[in-house]
């Protein structure tokens, strides 16, 4: 095992950092990295926002549902799906008919460009012994954040990633069964296989979290998830993407 | 700069392998790698099917589009947004009311999580001295994609996969400037500036293309992108997402 498989496999969110902020050469080597993370057709549909402002980190933190760790942190980045330079592209160009920017499609490719960027992102910070968590919160009030950080048309928010120097312990948390996740050929047909799966693996998590906690928490994973997926969450993002000129098509 | 750094700086996709299956060891690194990706809430919202099957493969090359790499390589993968398991999960817990996963958020949910884990993948193949090339063409003809892969409702593929080991030179593609793509505390207001890092840009790309072609292409990204983006693509998509009961709300 390689030592970027170690890396990779060794991965764990940190949720306590130290109040130590990166240097300029230390973000310019995140960006760096997440830039060279492939991009559908090379339309590069993302952009960074480094927030660096601790008043806006502040208000990002609160808006992200009193995240402590959005605002206490080393840096602050938002990764966003972007078509405005696309729009910029094409005045450049002088064409002037609309330009094909708002499908589910694009929305799409922008949310897995940024996504892929980001993860880039995380393995670059792990590398230099940096911890990492991602923000899903910031989609929480997407709208005000969108104000906050000034985003235009054609530019959405799509997670947010706290980077830092690590100030707590932390255990690897055990991912699902492989077979349950990677399927051959095509996708598992048997059901109750699937369930078996499942039940095995609510052991595994319940067992997971009764030793994290000595014995105060040990739900199961269906059992989490079920709990929260029983109530719906952040209905207003299909309203705001549209607004943004997103999944119009 | 340390070596995954500098796997990650010097990423170029792959189109052409050898005729040289992966191992299922390496299969099994790829894929725990993978999976050791950060998930939103925990909810590990994607599987991947991995293809192995020539007939599967070919079909499969042929919906992308007729690209010989989906079928020629070291093994395909298609990354797919999955919340069927949460739904089974329910049926575990004896949860009978209706499970909040048919929101647009939970589309994006599934969206980033199989792209973080993509993107893990990716990392893993390439420290292991492979090939990659992304291929968002099983989103072309996605139904029918999702019919051979026998994937039920509430699973649609997100991206694939193709990993193999190298049979063509390569030169790292320049990516956009780092100004462009990083913003500090907020979006880059200026639209003159944006403009003038767009054209300078072009140079660079102009440059690059002329290079690798002994001046048979020259054309600038502004070009490339309004070409590109002045017709749709892939407009069943919205309407296929809903038959799979995503964005419904």
């Amino acid at each position: 095992m390689n030592d970027t498989i170690k890396l990779l496999q060794n991965h764990v969110s940190i949720r306590n950092f130290k109040d130590e902020e990166l240097t300029e050469e230390q973000i310019k080597t995140i960006v760096k990295s997440a830039q060279m993370a492939a991009t559908s057709s090379f339309m590069q549909a993302y952009s960074i926002i480094g927030v660096k402002n601790k008043d806006t980190k502040q208000k990002l933190a609160e808006l992200a549902g009193n995240q402590a760790y959005v605002a206490k942190n080393g840096h602050f980045f938002v990764f966003c799906a972007d078509f405005y330079r696309h729009k910029l592209g094409a005045e450049l160009e002088q064409f002037n008919e609309p330009l094909a920017t708002e499908s589910t499609e694009k929305f799409l490719v922008g949310s897995i460009d940024a996504s892929l960027a980001a993860q880039n992102a995380v393995i670059a910070a792990e590398s230099m012994g940096l911890g990492t968590v991602y923000i899903g919160g910031i989609r929480s009030n997407i709208e005000k954040v969108s104000k906050l950080l000034k985003l235009p048309d054609h530019v959405i928010p799509i997670v947010g990633l706290a980077v830092g120097y690590s100030d707590q312990e932390s255990s690897i948390k055990p991912r699902l069964p492989l077979e349950n996740v990677y399927h051959v050929d095509q996708y598992e047909q048997n059901v109750e296989l699937t369930k078996k799966q499942l039940q095995n693996y609510n052991q595994v998590i319940s067992a997971y979290y009764s030793q994290r906690t000595n014995g105060i928490r040990n739900e199961r994973w269906t059992e989490q998830m079920t709990k929260m997926l029983a109530s719906e969450k952040r209905l207003t993002l299909k309203s705001f993407l549209i607004q943004k000129q997103f999944l119009l098509k």
